[in-house]
């Protein structure tokens, strides 16, 4: 099996399991990943290699919408460190607008001060100057701007505006131009992240992701644009948008560490001419998200366990979510892991610096279902737990409620060291 | 030179940098680092290979006061879930009494439930009644224990107990005491951890200490038996160590893991029949805690580069320690580091996500004093800092205040993974 196929029948093998997002009822509908922001009509996409990313590889992706509607919502980092698109798409979402969306990969655009403001500034003018030349008359205000790779350095603009032009001429509706734009924004992803959910009452959401590193709370993707012919005002997509992202992206911590420039935007055409009931579009949001989510864990930097840590038995929900980030975060557990290592100790070690309501001698734990610890003590044959497979499940029970929550995570290895000490990747 | 000569060359070049304990009068004495917890008037130790190590190693450690005072203190885990020999010994330290602490490596006794109790009671009656034995009426309730090793396997009674007279007929006053305790309590450590203070006004502060993974606060080290011979009573004793811990143990973070058997005691025999005022009693037990998380610091498992993280400019110096913490925990900085990569947009990343007064553009950063960052926008060079000796020192000024404080840490590394994937290690 390649790479991805075995990530694939890997999480294939998951669906029986707890989700960290929660008990949902599933979305009526068909899940594909072959195809992303331009399965739901009204959008067109394309990516290309505008010269930002010195390999040569694709670096500029469009997202374009049609209408006729033109609502959106989105969900930014809350990092207190923004990158300089994240300041100006936070401004231009105020409108619950927009047209299009421009993404970069090869640079963040991150700690640039007011010249790298001014550089987001003028690639929106940019693009809805080549949108207005091209038929569709575009203000620089329903453009929003994502960028991603290192933090710290200015874009070379004029190659990034001579993108924008280019980028423009390639829109087109099929699924090429979605697949195009997903593979435009990977930085040190392996794989072009898309899902697309068709609707039984006949409207599609899609989208694209990217995000391998700096994957933590509050937003786990560096990107992600979701897409869908749905008719549905600002409000309703920024309800859908806000509950899915709680339940998914913020549930899924690789490394701690939050980005500058996280970004997930939600933008509506109504070419379905179907206004879903809200709770339709919830679910559907979020089944998108989850499944987004679990693309992302399968390639984050450095992973050779998929990991998901269940919390039940807390006080509250809250409780179980902060011991299950405790735990999902802890470098000893993760590095046991990587070993295929069931020092279960490590876990109780994690789970009882938690600032909840605890009790020690109530605390049990499982490995793959298999029971380690007992009412805080080790239980027979626990070291002999085998957990030398890809998808490690770590439960843990507090025995003091019944309060649940998860946390997709990964182990930490030597590629993750690797991958990251390389010189400012 | 060996590793424990570059590691004491690379601290000597640190002494002119700010100090994790924030400014404090350098005690008026001379500190030796091959004197530990005999070098004060009326201390005996001994270290023995009693068997519970599989592999014949040193495992089983004796400190006993000879008095004439009995004064202890000492502070604990914060961890909810604690050892049996920290809930034991946090049951006799209510007394202010300690004649003697009992410490093996090879089991941490932790996650053991009510049969792990027992057996450090059983311990404690059994040091007890073989000191009683050798001349010196002792009860159980004036014998501190510390367990070290591998969390939720009992011990091997029977080792620890035949053992535990072996140790009582082995304790002697000599340095050699002292060393062959400090060795004793060693696991992943590469080299053991003493210091001595002696104090100008004819009194001494020693001490050992082990630890060198799941260093974190709340307290950095796993065990650590500080002595002195100068006259004081238990809530002296008490007020100095909590104010240093607070300032050294507290402050070095190197895998945000905190232990299930965090110990630090502090003993006084008042055999030098000196009684030094609290605040000479408050910076030499400061100044010794500083330099054993230097030590502590410089043999962490897998550490390649020793890290100070100062933030000055903070509204205050909580908001200055939270901020050093984030930067310090912070698996992408901690990498980069590694790589001797000088990826400063990492450290702002990291800083933005501190709940603490922030104002992104005012922010600066150098490393090992060049500036890499000035008022949020990356600084001319940056990119081309040397990073490649073994101490790097992270400064960040947030403009916004006077709050400072410091945190010792280390980089993330293979060497780190692969210590702490091995099999219940």
């Amino acid at each position: 099996m390649t790479r991805a196929e075995d990530v694939r029948a890997g999480l294939r093998g998951r669906v029986a399991q707890v989700s960290p997002a929660g008990d949902h009822s599933v979305a009526a509908g068909r899940l594909l990943r072959t195809q992303g922001v331009t399965a739901a009509a009204g959008f067109r996409a394309a990516g290309i290699a505008a010269g930002i990313k010195a390999s040569g590889a694709c670096d500029l992706a469009l997202v374009f919408n049609e209408g006729p509607d033109y609502a959106a919502a989105g969900v930014l980092t809350r990092n207190k460190v923004k990158a300089a698109p994240v300041l100006w798409t936070q401004q231009v979402l105020t409108t619950g607008q927009l047209r299009a969306v421009i993404l970069n990969s090869g640079g963040a655009n991150a700690c640039t001060g007011p010249a790298g403001f001014g550089d987001t500034h003028a690639t929106a003018e940019a693009v809805a100057a080549a949108l207005s030349d091209w038929g569709t008359e575009t203000g620089a205000i329903e453009v929003a701007v994502c960028s991603t790779g290192l933090i710290g350095d200015r874009l070379p603009m004029d190659t990034v505006l001579a993108g924008v032009t280019n980028v423009v001429h390639e829109l087109h509706g099929g699924l090429q131009g979605g697949d195009d734009a997903a593979h435009a924004i990977m930085t040190t992803d392996t794989v072009a992240k898309q899902v697309a959910l068709h609707h039984q009452n006949k409207w599609t959401i899609g989208g694209m992701a990217k995000g391998a590193g700096m994957l933590a709370p509050s937003l786990a993707t560096m990107l992600c644009v979701l897409t869908t012919d749905a008719a549905a005002d600002p409000a309703a997509l920024d309800r859908a948008l806000r509950r899915a992202t709680a339940r998914t992206f913020d549930r899924l911590d690789v490394d701690g560490s939050c980005s500058t420039n996280d970004t997930v935007l939600l933008l509506a055409s109504g070419a379905s001419e179907i206004a879903p009931p809200q709770a339709d579009l919830d679910d559907a949001v979020l089944r998108v998200c989850d499944d987004m989510c679990a693309q992302l864990q399968a390639d984050a930097e450095g992973v050779t366990k998929r990991v998901t840590v269940t919390v039940a038995g807390a006080a509250s929900e809250d409780d179980a979510l902060i011991a299950a980030r405790m735990i999902a975060r802890d470098s000893l557990v993760k590095t046991a892991i990587f070993g295929s290592d069931p020092n279960w100790g490590r876990v109780l070690a994690a789970v009882g610096m938690a600032p909840i309501t605890l009790d020690p001698d109530q605390i049990t734990v499982s490995f793959n279902g298999s029971a380690v610890c007992v009412a805080g003590v080790g239980a027979p044959g626990a070291r002999e737990v085998d957990l030398s497979g890809a998808d490690i499940d770590v439960a843990v029970d507090l025995g003091v409620g019944n309060g649940q929550a998860a946390i997709r995570t990964t182990d930490l290895s030597h590629a993750y060291v690797e991958e990251n000490s390389a010189y400012s990747s």
